[in-house]
């Protein structure tokens, strides 16, 4: 197997919620295996000294209403979530803890985190929620929330979302392939073509 | 016929310019007319406190690698132009101008500015330089020349502008099709989709 697919996202990102259902059968198509990587958009923004499409006055209807659009699009199931957006921290501190020990099963756990917030509303800013999450894949809860707490967890995650912009992420999705990046899954079509070819 | 497609631009987009060869055969396929609405992003970027994807820290780069990649995607010429991006105050005023006179012909004058920037490297914010292309299109040099001057063509330019942020475009291409916005040439397969049927 070639190169696995490196795949950035933030767990507050709809587009990188779409992209979480579509990467792997994508991926598999081309017979490639994908290494999730959450990573937290607000350092982005910061170096960018940009802010979420919501806060950009003529965004921020527009993406209100593509959010939903592409979610039909794509046949995948969206609810707009009402605290939106939110700092993921805890939500991708989980998953760093969680890749440590079992990195597929870790992939479990970031969709489980996604269809919460994605599909039923909860609001993952909320550590106490993240842990819920991991309990309802079979996590044990006071080991989630003393991980959450943890300062070496801390740190793997700061150094994974500062990694993520030294690769030049700055949205979400971001995907590289051998060294070449994609921003978005509106270019999933590109990436598709890439994986059969470099063009 | 249904209702015109309204086609929003920038002459200094690349993502415009990909849009510009792609969205009439789109719209025949579809039995819909387009009107082509070119605008100055600069404008929207005043609203958004935002500015060109060059001048983002972490986009820049990747713009530059994305724009010649997605020519090569939807098989587009395209060449990057030395002087990027442009205020492209002369071109818009010259086909607005153009456009009171002959809409077709004024089209044929929006594409060859396009191909004149993106294939030839002309600099389109030198306004003898749009003199040429549309005396290359068989326009009078000296008319254009006194229209690119003419109070009333540069009034009718700032209401196209401000007419074009009233209806909440903010990018290039931007879309509007029965009162649905489609931001992006990453949008066509959503809008060719809702001109089949919205969904």
């Amino acid at each position: 197997m070639s190169n696995a697919i490196d795949f950035y996202f933030d767990f507050t990102s709809p587009y990188g919620y779409l992209a979480s259902a579509l990467i792997e059968p994508l991926a598999a198509r081309h017979r490639r295996a994908v290494t999730w990587r959450p990573y937290l958009l607000g350092a982005a923004f910061k170096v960018n000294g940009s802010r979420p499409p919501t806060e950009v006055p003529l965004k921020s209807d527009y993406v209100m209403r593509d959010f939903p659009r592409s979610a039909r699009f794509h046949g995948i199931p969206y609810r707009q979530p009402s605290v939106f957006p939110v700092a993921a921290v805890a939500a991708t501190r989980a998953y760093y803890w969680a890749t440590a020990q079992d990195a597929a099963r870790a992939v479990r756990l970031a969709k489980a985190i996604y269809a919460a917030y994605f599909t039923r509303d909860v609001n993952i800013a909320d550590a106490e929620n993240v842990v819920s999450i991991a309990a309802s894949e079979g996590y044990d809860a006071a080991a989630v929330r003393a991980a959450l707490a943890d300062q070496a967890v801390k740190d793997r995650t700061k150094t994974e979302v500062d990694a993520a912009i030294a690769r030049g992420a700055f949205g979400s999705p971001y995907v590289v392939v051998d060294g070449e990046p994609f921003w978005g899954v509106d270019r999933f079509d590109q990436l598709a073509r890439w994986l059969d070819k470099p063009f």
